[in-house]
């Protein structure tokens, strides 16, 4: 898990397609469908349930297991960051004004 | 500063060049220049200094900021991970048996 296939869990749920997440993020439908498909294999339970066929050539959902290792991986990083909120202003300190913060 | 940028520092720094450092992790010469230009436009100094001809063509260097900023993205990563340690673990843990932990 990463903020990449972080966001585009999200963008899934919200999508409901692997097709509209990847336009929506910009990405092409093979490497969202990738890192689908790498989520899925790599954890105990498949993170995102596609269904094939009907009107709009199928569907993906985000599954229950998939909402907890969201959330788990949001609350992570959250904590995370709050952890080094001072550390990381004095790196940010240390880029040039008007250098992007991200 | 991400774990790319901040590894490409370290390999500059012990093999002295931006050349030798690209080859040593992999990657192409002009990705790793580009990655030192966006680094040293992006701080308030340069963090690897070069130098011009000479019998190697140059060679590069960390400076002394570029060493500052390298520490404390070092810690600052070292300790967000330890803030998590359990969290961490708990998301590992959702991961199939035999899935690369990375």
């Amino acid at each position: 898990m990463g903020p990449g296939k972080a966001d585009l869990l999200d963008a899934i749920e919200s999508s409901g397609s692997i097709s509209a997440a990847a336009r929506n993020m910009g990405m092409s439908y093979k490497r969202a469908w990738d890192l689908v498909d790498t989520m899925n294999r790599c954890f105990r339970q498949p993170l995102v349930s596609t269904a094939t066929g009907g009107s709009h050539g199928g569907g993906a959902q985000v599954t229950e297991f998939g909402h907890q290792v969201l959330r788990r991986y949001r609350a992570l990083v959250a904590k995370a960051e709050q952890s080094v909120a001072t550390e990381l202003q004095e790196l940010v300190e240390m880029l040039a004004p008007g250098a992007p913060k991200g």
